[in-house]
């Protein structure tokens, strides 16, 4: 446990942290007391079915969400809907191997932890204590839209309707390897200490080096021949490197990023029917949205494009981005656009 | 200096190794006995204008071009061109880091060799070795490419065709910052010791994270889809990087990989003209396909097209390859197929 400042109210924004108590794990192990870091708008309505749920990303937290995506403006509309982003167990806001007071799971020691339990988790948060059994929506990009896939097939009647983003259902081998190479990048840094480091501090060359291998997945190819950068307010590559990328993630918790890309590279809804994609994918009752960017470098549209051919009722939208998966962080005005555009006419189906 | 059995005749074949004597650098520092190894094929005609010019990839020796390339069944057709293949300088066959007897650059302290370095100690070579002045073809993939477009500039009066597969004429943006991602995965070990390791066996776990670099952008999404590695005898994608790409890039001389990867991440022909790209192309004398590989991830079929349009007689031909960029070793029978058609069409033209 030590302390580190990006995961404090000052830079995330004001956030509840609710226990859902003991949270027994998919692959063995529990977390005794699982805690989600969570941020809600607008008001649940009295028939309870306004709901939109948003699970978070790969070192994203709800304040990303609620910088970009949540707002009167959005389709994401706090006067409409009641929105309940949840942070993901291990990203450092939730229950965290650098934040816990549980020594049984703190740094090194943390259990693996899988797309499945979070869904589990936030379903028991759902219920318990907002009293929410049902969702109008599931919205969530990237790790999110695993989340949201799990959502759909793990509990078909409850999910009305899902939009997962820049995602897949069943992590393809190449995301599997690409996630390895992030974690190398982590762990290959002496200072990393198998997880055993006095802080964040310790290991930002991993942190950096880690930040290097996404400006090479994250942007596209053509996001950095078209010198994108430059709306960003940036001269050259490097300094978007230096200057953007890299303290992004030198931020971060280092073990936070091993539990999730560990996660992330098992996510995988076919596990629900024997490793038979096509019949998980085939119970779900949602109206699924399926919207993979165009130029995104790890979750091609293609691989996405498959996976919604076998949802009973889903749909592919393709967003178009030139800044590849990172679009996600709305760099491009025409990305949230779309994203609305889409959104909304999921929420009025 | 310490001895690398992969760089060995008993690995690599029979070549021989030539001394063009002092190399002078374009960005400064010498190389004071500059030796080639060289691999050559068929016989220099009398008229001494049937040479094709091969140049090596990142990683490679002229070993991989005659294990697939070269042959009666082939357009690199020995009985008709004399063949002279040359090992990039650095890339532990000719002068490195590790083979030099020369304590000057041995190891860390081995000098910043470009690609223009390459192509002016080639063009001594063939001139003052092999009485070679003018180039039937130059023919290269991936930095082989970078050479093939070096020597269409640099000398346009003396090369009448040239074929740059896979690779460009100036470095991308994007492969620039890939390209750092594979020096990182190498430097962050430990066992590196800045350069001052006593053998490559003390940083196989960077070499290995290095492969796993690959894994990710040498073969495309889809071929890890589609389950491309059983054709090779692999049963999991994880014993395919373990058992194949892992052993690979372990074998290697972790210096090596440094010469080449920061003269990769600097091969510009446009440093001729100023920084004028379509000025540098637009000198192109030759008749150049360009051949991009259609699934590459770091060389995209668009970077590769959009300079085939600025070089006057310059054609795009795409080759199909689910493979990726490592299609280059011919794992898909079509592959060779394609390569020897559109050399075999420039040959004759």
């Amino acid at each position: 446990m030590y302390h580190n400042p990006f995961y404090t109210p000052e830079v995330q924004g004001q956030h509840e942290l609710i226990s859902i108590g003991r949270l027994d794990l998919e692959h063995g192990g529990s977390i005794e007391d699982c805690q989600l870091a969570v941020a809600t708008r607008g008001t649940l309505n009295e028939a309870r079915d306004n709901t939109i749920l948003i699970p978070t990303w790969f070192t994203g937290t709800h304040q990303a969400w609620l910088d970009t995506y949540i707002g009167p403006e959005h389709a994401l509309d706090p006067s409409k809907y009641f929105i309940v982003i949840v942070n993901q167990i291990g990203n450092g806001l939730s229950t965290s191997p650098h934040n816990t007071g549980d020594e049984m799971i703190a740094m090194s020691r943390f259990p693996f932890v899988t797309i499945g339990d979070d869904v589990v988790a936030q379903e028991r948060l759902l219920r318990e204590h907002f009293g929410v059994t049902e969702l109008f929506a599931v919205v969530g990009a990237s790790m999110g839209a695993q989340q949201a896939y799990e959502w759909a097939v793990r509990f078909p009647d409850r999910v009305r309707r899902a939009a997962p983003i820049a995602g897949t259902a069943k992590n393809t081998p190449h995301d599997f390897l690409f996630t390895q190479v992030l974690i190398d990048a982590v762990t290959s840094d002496p200072g990393f200490n198998g997880g055993e480091y006095a802080s964040n501090k310790e290991v930002v060359a991993g942190l950096k080096h880690h930040a290097r291998v996404w400006a090479v997945m994250g942007l596209s190819t053509e996001w950095w021949k078209q010198e994108e950068w430059r709306a960003l307010g940036f001269e050259t590559p490097q300094q978007t490197v230096e200057e953007f990328l890299e303290p992004i993630f030198a931020a971060l918790d280092p073990n936070s990023l091993l539990v999730m890309g560990q996660k992330w590279q098992h996510g995988d809804v076919s596990q629900h029917a024997g490793g038979d994609l096509a019949q998980a994918l085939g119970r779900v009752q949602a109206k699924v949205f399926t919207m993979p960017i165009s130029e995104d470098m790890f979750f091609p549209v293609r691989d996405c494009a498959a996976e919604s051919e076998l949802i009973p009722d889903g749909e592919l939208r393709v967003i178009d981005d030139v800044a590849g998966h990172f679009g996600l962080f709305g760099f491009v005005p025409s990305y949230m656009e779309q994203v609305n555009r889409n959104l909304a006419e999921l929420f009025a189906s």
